[in-house]
């Protein structure tokens, strides 16, 4: 038995000197909020919460009075039960996103501990699909001076990177505006890169449509997020329109949700974030029910090595993922790794070997909270 | 690394001086067919095929000629990939349902191997739900002498043993003689004992929503397999109807025919044999297709230890579990395990300490095929 002593939430703070947009959000600065997990023998394992722009002080607060006391003194095998407790304990309330988020990273932390304590890479001991996952690189953000011919530079960049897929956002300019900037990107990156395009929840189910179509012409791998996150008639709507396949939603948490994405909203790929949907154990329940359903699963990682780290090892254990973002600007804590630890070859990044989730940051290095 | 050498197909089979029947068969001899997989340092592992009634020869050289190219010299925690391998390999033929229950059978002993690499009992390394699981006792077949009264002494006997649950068959006989052997058993058990019935397959539509109504009114749990396993459309009208919840199919295989079992069926209770659905990996897939529905899983079993162990672990690491069949005519291979390894607690087994699935049989003792 190895049990739980504490959980330890912890954040880093960075901030921007020329400040990043996409179509929602502009960060001066950014945060990351870690959950870590210490067993009575001292070892550590640790979890991200991405609960985007919500206050560290919340997340605190709630890791401290609402899970704590149920993961105190518990075993770490335990992951599924103290898991279902938690949800159970929180769904018929107001706060299931925030339980989901920070449930998942508590519930990330035992596989990471788990993983260490047998000495095995997390995504072997789920039971293997893969050593290597394609990534996509992540970027071509907004701002005052990023004219298409910049931001066609930027991307093909990555191409040079040796990334064989690209995204970038859609849905901040006109879009005239915005189909100059996609075609500028598809030039300068050439036919056999995929290029995937994010409206970051921005459009109304109109100009979705008229997106969609005139994104038809610049072989667009799919439009993520297009609508409001809530709009599932909406969503149900679009999809059986589209000429283009549709990616949602990484905002969105828990089995029912993507139920409903799936059978009412009829999303083309199931786009989801370990650190956001629920934990390592609901991430597999998604996929599985997107295997029901014959759909990808590509999945959302835009903040820390941590939250990287977990979605690519899920991403391994999994037949039907098609992807993992690899995110060109948000990148924190990635100095907490080695830099090697993610070679990209042919397009993919090649699994780490080491145990857990291989990462091993000390949480006295970080903000308390 | 740790390498595959072999794959060991090997049969145990039991003759009955007093042949039992279902609906559907009477056994005069029934056999247990087990993969064992040896890895290069001589460590084993097992799993059961159950494919009922196929020679074991044809399984033998299934095992032989199309799995274990593919596993030999492979690594044991590649069990995705693998099964992946072998499942894309015969999707598209005659024979994925052969495919699924022997490709179930070798990924379940790389999952027996691991855990007891590890040291750790299956269902902890899968990530607990619960350290006991319900269970039912399986029984009240037919026979020529199995009287009502025979057959409510049978099923009383199992609640005085410790049961909670208990399940008999029906469909065999007229509806009026039917519900005079389910009557007898009600009155035996008394109201509190939860009773099931099973069907084996053997109605017609209309039959069956005869039977349902008729047992309506003797607290029935759950009547199971009332169609003929393809009748999908059949289902819908049924569980439209019926005013007892519809359970099946234990005899399915993969992930499309649960989904469409679930959401054309509209299926009450998810019925599966990790021994016969695709193995570990696809019964939690299974699992988590039905928690997206809001259905709970309840796990067949009726051959042997190592069929029973499978289905517990898995049972035991979610949380939509309902129940697991304790067959208390079908039981093979259980003197190989310690008399005291499956205790009944509250109705309940107990999850043994073992490492793996918690069985030690030696291949050598059993028939080579």
């Amino acid at each position: 038995m190895t049990r739980i002593a504490e959980l330890l939430p912890r954040v880093c703070t960075k901030t921007f000197d020329k400040p990043p947009s996409n179509p929602r959000t502009t960060w001066r600065e950014k945060n990351t909020f870690l959950v870590f997990v210490r067993t009575e023998g001292g070892e550590i394992g640790v979890g991200e919460v991405w609960c985007e722009a919500l206050s560290p002080a919340v997340l605190a607060a709630f890791v401290r009075d609402e899970m704590a006391p149920l993961f105190r003194g518990a075993d770490i095998e335990d992951m599924e039960r103290l898991w279902q407790i938690g949800f159970d304990r929180t769904r018929v309330s107001a706060k299931p996103g925030l339980a989901l988020s920070v449930l998942g990273a508590v519930e990330t932390a035992l596989w990471d501990l788990t993983g260490k304590r047998h000495g095995r890479p997390l995504y072997r001991l789920l039971g293997a699909c893969r050593d290597r996952v394609d990534v996509y690189a992540s970027g071509g953000l907004y701002g005052e001076d990023n004219t298409p011919a910049r931001l066609a530079d930027e991307m093909a960049g990555y191409v040079r990177r040796g990334f064989r897929a690209v995204k970038m956002k859609v849905g901040g300019k006109s879009l005239a505006e915005d189909m100059a900037r996609v075609a500028a990107v598809r030039e300068a990156i050439g036919p056999d890169i995929r290029l995937m395009v994010d409206a970051v929840y921005m459009l109304d189910g109109s100009s979705a449509l008229r997106m969609a179509r005139a994104l038809d012409r610049l072989d667009i791998w799919f439009l993520e997020a297009p609508l409001a996150p809530g709009d599932l008639t909406g969503l149900r709507r679009l999809t059986a329109r589209s000429p283009v396949p549709i990616a949602g939603n990484e905002v969105a948490f828990g089995l029912d949700s993507y139920r409903d994405l799936i059978v009412e909203g009829g999303i083309d790929v199931v786009h989801l974030d370990v650190n956001q949907c629920g934990g390592i154990g609901e991430a597999r329940r998604i996929a599985a029910l997107a295997a029901a359903f014959h759909r990808p699963v590509s999945f959302h990682s835009a903040t820390s090595a941590v939250c990287f780290a977990a979605n690519l090892h899920v991403a391994a254990s999994l037949a039907n993922t098609e992807s993992v973002e690899y995110h060109c600007v948000h990148q924190m804590l990635f100095d907490q790794v080695p830099a090697d630890r993610y070679p990209l070859v042919d397009g993919a990044v090649v699994l780490p070997d080491a145990p857990g989730l291989g990462i091993d940051i000390d949480p006295c290095s970080l903000r308390e909270v």
